[in-house]
Parts: structure tokens; sequence; C-alpha cells
């Protein structure tokens, strides 16, 4: 049995690391008169589905995703919400 | 009174955009042996903060500011969530 899980990533930078591109969204807010905005930071979001026996695996999977491609774990921290969307009975 | 609210913005590229680098992550990450995860989309995550006088206001500056900055509304899907972290009283 596998089930399919649909899955959410959010990659940000890490606080203590200087993000220009939102410094950049922040002043360009300022200057058209968004004056009341501010700490704007920029990330990534990525939707994917994967499959895999049961939640544990498809977990264990994405951490390693995330790591090695989505995220850089230098700079960068990530975290994810997935949910169950299907579930395939039968021989695998 | 005006209060800070703390968003979460998603910027999604709409159903019909190809998305390359979506498409290059998913080839990427077979190539890696992960050939269960399909249908990569990459989009953008922003955190910031605003202040407003209420939630309603705080909104339609949050719409005009995804319409004009953070988003391409011709390719790209947007949505917020956001949560109110703080009433600041007095005068204003």
């Amino acid at each position: 049995m596998k089930s399919k899980y649909q899955v959410k990533i959010f990659v940000t930078l890490r606080p203590s690391v200087l993000d220009p591109a939102g410094t950049a969204v922040e002043s360009g807010l300022q200057q058209l008169g968004y004056s009341t905005v501010e700490q704007v930071r920029i990330g990534k979001y990525i939707e994917l589905n994967i499959t895999a026996p049961n939640e544990r695996i498809a977990r264990e999977n994405l951490d390693r995703i995330c790591d090695t491609m989505l995220a850089n774990p230098v700079i960068e921290n990530y975290r994810f919400d997935m949910r169950e969307v299907e579930t395939q009975t039968g021989i695998v």
C-alpha cells in the first residue's frame, strides 16, 4: 500500500542572514507610500506530491530532499506541511 | 488605535503557466533517486509586518501591495494569512 501526500515546503533565510531582496522590496514599498510595512523577508514556497509507504518515510525523504536540493542548510531553514491525498492499494 | 499584523504571503504560478524551475527540480530529484516526487511547482513565500487601523484596511493594503509589487497578476496567484501580533493604543 502506498499513499500520496501533497506537500507544501517553506524555505526561509535564517534570521541572522541578511536578505537584500527583502530590503529592496521594503524600500520599494515605502517609496510607493506603504510606510507601515516592515521586516520583509523573501523565501521560497514549493509545492510537490510525493508517494511513500507511510508518513514517516515520506517525511524522511522530504528532509533529505530539502537538505540536498531545495534549501541551503547553511543559510536557510525549511519546514513543510503535508497531507495525504490518496491511498493506492494493491501489489506494488 | 493601530494594530500590527504578521503576514505570510504565498505567490504561486497560475496552474496554466509552465514552471521551468519546478520541472528542473523535479528532474534533478529523479536523477538523485527520488522517483516518487512529482508536480513540483516553485513559488515565493514572503513574510512581513504591516500596521493598520484594522484588519480590513490591512487586507486592502496587502491586496494592492501584492498586485503591484509582489506578484505578477498575469501569471501568478497569491494568497496570504495574517494574524494580529500587537495593538498600539494612544494618539496616532
